[in-house]
């Protein structure tokens, strides 16, 4: 059992850099690894959170994310949605789409996001692609690159 | 996307009885399914909420779960361990461990269970199983069969 002591901590659980500083666009991000898989889930659990105004990298891959909103509010970039974000809302990223997620700018997004332990690797838009995405106005008025 | 709501609630998703009742020894229980697996994750994501006073059935199985607390408090038993329970603790139940959660008196305890699609169906403790079970005073105390 792994108790929480606060919101968005875990006993034991180190907060981690989301990725690497200067590797992807991404702004003020966190992530926690609280399974690493067991039994027959190979599924990891991370929390991640994104502080007021912050954002996750605009991304697509192979494997899908479930993700559950366990703390603030905020937006998600899912293809071609936008939709914002509260407590306990649920977000299925299907393979290959474009997704981003941004903090509101009061408050941070904390969730808990699934993903296979196996997994391929992050793709970012090329500036072709990300034409295209911008291209889609409810869209371009959203993501941050 | 499947917003929430409210809390324990998920929009155009069912509160569904736990189990069929009679079938097995539970008091107040819902199930609902969140999650049905998709995209590379052969996983379902269902929240279950324990009424006050409430507890599921004392089993055990070959497969898996991965818990997080996102309502209320109670207690859970895993195998020779008795935890309370509070938002965000996260519970990992390994194979073929007897386990059991109660909500609190005074509250409702509502989790996030997350299971692969395809598993065993649960087992209850045989008689023999069950007083070996007692045997262990700090569960014996807690769990209700």
């Amino acid at each position: 059992m792994v108790p929480s002591a606060a919101p968005g901590r875990w006993d034991g659980t180190e907060v981690m850099p989301y990725k690497e500083e200067g590797s992807a666009p991404f702004r003020d991000v966190t992530r926690q690894k609280l399974f690493a898989g067991g039994g027959d889930l190979d599924v990891e659990l991370r929390y991640f959170e994104v502080g007021p105004g912050g954002y996750s990298t605009l991304e697509r891959h192979q494997h899908a994310h479930l993700v559950v909103v366990t703390r603030g509010s905020g937006t998600v970039v899912v293809g071609s949605e936008v939709r914002t974000l509260g407590l306990h809302d649920l977000v299925h990223v299907p393979p290959l789409t474009w997704h981003q997620f941004l903090a509101s700018p009061q408050e941070p997004l904390g969730f808990l996001c699934l993903v296979k332990v196996e997994r391929d690797r992050p793709e970012r838009p090329s500036a072709e692609q990300l034409a295209e995405i911008q291209s889609n106005p409810v869209v371009g008025a959203v993501v941050r690159v």
